[in-house]
């Protein structure tokens, strides 16, 4: 039942009087009905009696938890099809589309990606006035509606659901919309293909999206990849977890800024000041040297890099691990490309509707991969970088465009998506990188590439309290403040290898996206801390 | 076999000279030895010829991944049983213990919380130097060793591998740990018990356990502490995503101080400045109102409360859900309830072994619950508290004392160390709350406790726009610093409630740990930030 005593609450907060108009001059007339047969017929007389649709439609008092709470099953619009055809159910979705049309008013249901259509009929129940209500409701409203589910002679095209429709004969709006909206769904979820017949058709900027989060969130696309996001994570911990690995969590207060000092964030501690951990390195390594083994943690890490590109975020969430091994770092190498092929597999098998959906508002070519993942050596990337007329130093590193052209040589070459470039010059690495023992130029360190960008960078690590000195001393860092780190290794350490994932890349990259903010849900810039 | 030609590396880092004397003496004797047989023979007459074990024993040189490394197959500790008596195996482990007897040396390896004896014999195979060598690898080094697994005539009581002991053939040091150790694993492995006999032994004090967490982490009680922290956050995300929630990503960095601008960190934000979160609750809302309809998010919270106690902490790993409900909050509730029911069966059948390790160092009494859990109402409770003497008033939140004691008289009672409190007086909660439709002084809001402490606090939260800036108003915040927040509820939201656990806590609470420090793994408080 419909309780029948507005809450304190509700009544309090009717400013909101554009998008309540047409509900509260319903719910007048519906006031003190309840659904109840006796109490309705009792109660009809008070009320307009042209209007026989009385205690059927209105605007429900705001839920607060009344102890006279209704008890109804709903069902999920992802659920109404022909095998429950005339069966009568309530729904709880939001009202994305309305339209009226002399006796009848068209209304599309959306509850997540779904969506079905609503018909609503001036009948012997089913009053104009309700109807009237029911074409007024601002898009984006939550309500419960009571209908008959009833199937349609000709598929519903412009529906997720288009075998049925729903013959509506109860609408309450449980929570309304303003009826102005910074951004329209349609708007938002309107194919962005480069062949697109339609490319004049309004879409929405990257900032009005970010400022109305909320909103935008709400297209089937969002939707979609922020679930497979939540599938990237799942399957990242559920694979390591077989493997042995154990999830730790570090701490992102750290008492200095471990690697140097640069595009490190300062937050003030108390009477002191402290740093946002640029990575869980240290801790990683120090779990490691606590007989860990083999450790993995997923948490917030933080750069203070006034970087404005596609590929950038000051805040992002790191996949992090960290392996012990017995006599060579291609085994925790290894280890981790199996890890993507595995993630890879898992995504295609259980996120294909996701990646289909995806690919409906964004053209994306589906991401291949090879098993074993391709391994290439620097010297030979450079080669066929060279060969396509980019010279990189043997010492020099990759830059971004670099990167790229060897992703498309790569995909052109080995038809793969995903490949571990290894054996990185050592002086481009940091401090802690494990020097080739064969070759002075080279270090036992690694990348990994998706679509031809950086979503991976590992190494073996030096586990030897001497030589991690020696190599601090070379790369110019005050060994004081970095005392604690060469203190973990001083009691015995296994050699060990490692690397960090950037999550809201591998989602990007996978999905072929052209920019991170559309994988971060709450995106974090040097111009952007909100919402 | 072992590389010959010791790395770069490795000469350069001969500064730990204490440690490695013994080592180094011995290396010298075995230097340039292959174990190849060929080899061994050729180089044999090099060497003093009173060592018949050359090239058996020694300081590996540092581990770099050679490309001529070994392969070997290692047996776990763990797995070192009657089974495979007879058996010649290589194990990597750490020297726990090592005492020389005349022309023999007993090892105590330890991998993780199991140990080992290792004898090793001089013998027509085994030279002097040999046993020699092996009596001065300093304790926690890192050691593989070869040897046979042999059946021992009565139980060795001091090692967890009881039946079996290993007659080594060879011993490697693979990295060496400093002599000098801050604290022994020994002593911070000993049995903290009230009634205990050997109540003065020494033991390790919680400061110099955290200076050197390296070596404290590798005690049995830390593992299996560590190892049951991640099934708590297994357990946590494994049941709510088989109920349908989606795991999100909320940013720590963040624009304002949503709750009144208290206990929050400052945070230097290129040219401006931010905060840390105190909780994710925004964003989880944001989430909801985004048709998410249930999520969670594990993650780093940050509180800048000056309070040094046994359960504080300036940083913790917080455990949050957040969920749509259709009519009443106790759905949601009870949804949380029945979590913990099933986090509580999962660490009592997948974490024995680690409880009871932790029970070999800590009186703990086994932690009891309900099923369904028990739900009590806080006009109830304070009815309990005054019957033992405590008056609470009846908008007055519960003191430390006062919920220590319900906890204890509810266990009395009920029998119970878990339980729900459900209505909460609405003065003391957070103006986000919903109030109570029936009950002007009460709330829609609940904690839950563990042994008497709070673990988890929530609520239904206002999804309306305008009753939540009255609510704000209410509390004396400035609307316009949370405008966003207000923002989130103005385009239709599902009526939610949800809550946020300090997973730390759960742990220390369900283990009856006595500090919150035991249970997070780098832990930071108003006084430390390091390592």
């Amino acid at each position: 039942m419909v309780e029948n005593k507005p809450a304190e609450g509700a009544e309090k907060q009717d400013s909101k009087k554009a998008a309540k108009k047409e509900a509260k001059k319903a719910e007048k007339a519906a006031k003190k009905a309840e659904h109840k047969g006796t109490n309705l017929q009792s109660q009809a007389s008070n009320v307009e009696e042209a209007d026989v649709s009385v205690g059927k439609y209105g605007q429900l008092p705001l839920i607060r938890s009344d102890t006279k709470a209704i008890q109804r099953t709903f069902t999920y619009v992802k659920d109404l099809n022909k095998t429950i055809a005339g069966n009568v159910v309530w729904v709880r979705a939001r009202l994305h589309a309305v339209r009226a049309r002399g006796k009848q008013c068209f209304i599309v249901l959306r509850e997540k990606e779904f969506t079905v259509q609503v018909l609503t009929n001036v009948s012997e129940t089913i009053s104009k006035q309700m109807v009237k209500f029911a074409s007024n409701i601002p898009k984006e409203s939550i309500v419960d509606i009571e209908a008959k589910v009833a199937t349609v002679g000709s598929p519903i095209a412009s529906c997720t659901q288009q075998d049925v429709e729903l013959i509506s004969t109860q609408i309450w709006i449980v929570s309304a919309s303003a009826n102005q909206l910074p951004l329209q769904i349609e708007d938002a979820s309107r194919p962005e293909k480069a062949d697109d017949e339609d490319g004049l058709n309004i879409r929405v900027n990257q900032d009005t999206r970010l400022d109305n989060r909320v909103l935008d969130l709400r297209t089937p696309t969002n939707q979609a990849i922020f679930r497979l996001e939540a599938g990237v994570c799942h399957l990242f911990r559920e694979i390591l977890t077989k493997k042995g690995f154990v999830e730790i969590h570090t701490p992102k207060i750290i008492p200095a800024a471990s690697e140097g000092g640069a595009n490190v964030f300062t937050v003030s501690y108390f009477k002191g000041s402290a740093y946002l951990a640029q990575s869980p390195q240290l801790y990683k390594q120090m779990a490691i040297a606590a007989d860990f083994e083999k450790v993995f943690t997923v948490g917030a890490v933080f750069r203070a890099e006034d970087s404005n590109t596609h590929r950038h975020l000051t805040e992002f969430v790191g996949l992090d691990l960290e392996m012990a091994f017995r006599y060579h770092y291609h085994e925790v190498m290894m280890t981790i490309g199996d890890l993507f092929t595995e993630i890879f597999k898992g995504l295609r098998d259980q996120y294909k509707r996701e990646i289909e959906i995806v690919g409906q508002q964004f053209s994306v070519e589906p991401f291949s991969f090879l098993e074993p993942p391709l391994v290439l050596q620097y010297p030979d990337a450079r080669k066929m970088l060279a060969e396509a007329g980019v010279e990189v130093g043997e010492e020099e590193d990759l830059s971004t465009p670099a990167e790229k052209l060897l992703g498309r040589l790569v995909k052109a070459k080995y038809d793969t998506d995903y490949y571990i470039l290894d054996k990185y010059p050592l002086a481009i690495r940091p401090f802690y990188t494990m020097p080739d023992p064969n070759d002075p130029i080279a270090s036992n360190s690694y990348d990994m590439f998706m679509r031809g960008e950086e979503i991976l960078s590992g190494a073996q690590r030096i586990h030897d309290a001497d030589l991690l000195t020696e190599r601090a001393k070379h790369h110019g860092i005050d060994i004081s403040k970095i005392a604690a780190y060469i203190d973990a290794f001083k009691y015995g350490c296994a050699p060990h290898a490692g690397g960090g994932i950037g999550m809201e890349r591998v989602v990007m990259l996978y999905l072929g996206l052209d920019n991170i903010r559309k994988t971060s849900m709450f995106p974090r810039d040097p111009k952007r801390v909100a919402p």
